[in-house]
């Protein structure tokens, strides 16, 4: 068993906003040792189709299956959102989304059921935090308004965070979710907390849900519970992209002070359109 | 050589933009078949490396050869600028690519020698635009300002096209070449005809160079240079995606009028990762 303790926790996302993620699963848990994946060739996943996103999400999860995870943190809302089952269905470890933990979060917060949700064009088309939501509450007594933000991706990522331009459109995407006097906001997706500041001012005194920081409390539950929690003295953390470009070595070096010998390229023939694990 | 005459001409991008060009192309050779192909499920290439891009661009090209056209149009300025050589190197017809057409439209224009280049960030860290205005001037007589502008993408395939919030992002990437009293501007990517209006408004009286525009009227002339214009009196115009989503068809919709049966999903095994053509 305590050789199953070490096995490290592996993390996925599209593209490099699930390093928020990464982080504060860093920050939890100080003595496991932590594998990211970011598909950085395929990005974005947001507008892509359902099957696509299904596609790509089991592609990311056989990789990570393969390097021998004890669990799995999906740190994409949009792959939580129209692609959870699709990786529970092919995975042997657990698997932590993002949807359940938000929606749990944002269920404890409300008094009054006004629940807001902020996400990509595919992850607030799905419904998905919707239907969670639902499923906790009484139906009768939560209201919930969903925003699609499609334009505060590449405005995090060209760090344009506190920009006039960054306000002027986060005024225009929450305006509506502010006069809905909503009690909470769940950012559902992983790049938002970078924008958290303009958000924050434009929503005045409502509760911020970080999707990230929820899934990692979940994730070292979920090891609490199941005593898989590792003690090792060390641990080491690795990142892998399919498409492992400058920009992405800076991001991490920026997020997480990794240097480059802690980046690999994930091998072309992993990631071939035919591997698809069904 | 009639039925070589009648063979379609082919027309790729990483996306939606090249629709643009395909519909100038519609305009200039009303008699031609036209092939369009975007590679909607790997979109966008503007920060992928040079080496993805590359792979995906001869993919692409494959594609289209495949179905038998008599020339192709490369509709994206990040694949003209990365990979126009990767491309010719497997083709066996004539390639236009983006980069000389509006390099030689730049030429004419100016008197002072003051040429002004915006576009995504691979296009412009290629610097290809810069190496063939120089190789078509005097270098001592020009002087060259290029300027990323990676939000002008997602801008203006959300449709914000007159926003304010486009105008004020408009005005930070595009002050410097004011500044620089340009004569010219080349629109280094095939998305921004669409913001053509803030644009202008912000350059003044500055000439706009369409890329899409000018590569059409290469691909015309080649044509006419080689005999090779079709008589048809009817023409078919057929759209294919690598992830046929419902945003890619009314975008063709929108711009082109052409129904549902029009459009097509490439089947996945064209594009694995594996299928590298050297």
């Amino acid at each position: 068993m305590s050789s199953n303790k070490r096995r490290p926790i592996g993390v996925f996302d599209s593209g490099v906003g699930g390093l928020t993620v990464l982080r504060k699963l860093a920050e939890l848990l100080p003595n496991e040792d932590l594998l990211y994946l970011g598909d950085t060739a395929r990005v974005p996943y947001g507008d892509k189709s359902p099957e696509k996103i299904r596609l790509y999400a089991q592609q990311c999860a056989l990789f990570l299956l393969e390097q021998s995870v004890k669990l799995m943190v999906v740190a994409c809302n949009t792959v939580s959102a129209v692609a959870l089952e699709a990786i529970e269905e092919i995975s042997t470890v657990p698997v932590v989304g993002t949807i359940k933990p938000c929606a749990e979060a944002a269920t404890r917060c409300i008094q009054q059921g006004r629940i807001g949700i902020i996400g990509t064009r595919a992850t607030v088309q799905s419904k998905s935090y919707e239907k969670e939501i639902l499923r906790l509450n009484d139906p009768n007594k939560v209201s919930i308004f969903a925003q699609e933000c499609p334009l505060f991706v590449p405005l995090a990522e060209e760090g344009w965070h506190g920009h006039p331009a960054t306000y002027a459109i986060a005024k225009e995407y929450l305006t509506p979710l502010q006069k809905a006097k909503i009690e909470c906001l769940i950012l559902g997706c992983t790049h938002y907390p970078m924008l958290k500041k303009v958000i924050q001012e434009i929503m005045g005194g409502v509760r911020l849900i970080d999707s990230g920081e929820e899934s990692a409390l979940v994730a070292r539950s979920i090891l609490q519970s199941q005593s898989q929690m590792s003690s090792a003295k060390t641990r080491k953390i690795e990142c892998w992209a399919t498409d492992l470009t400058p920009t992405f070595a800076s991001i991490v070096y920026q997020f997480l002070g990794l240097p480059a010998s802690a980046l690999h390229q994930v091998p072309l023939d992993l990631f071939v359109e035919e591997r698809h694990p069904k």
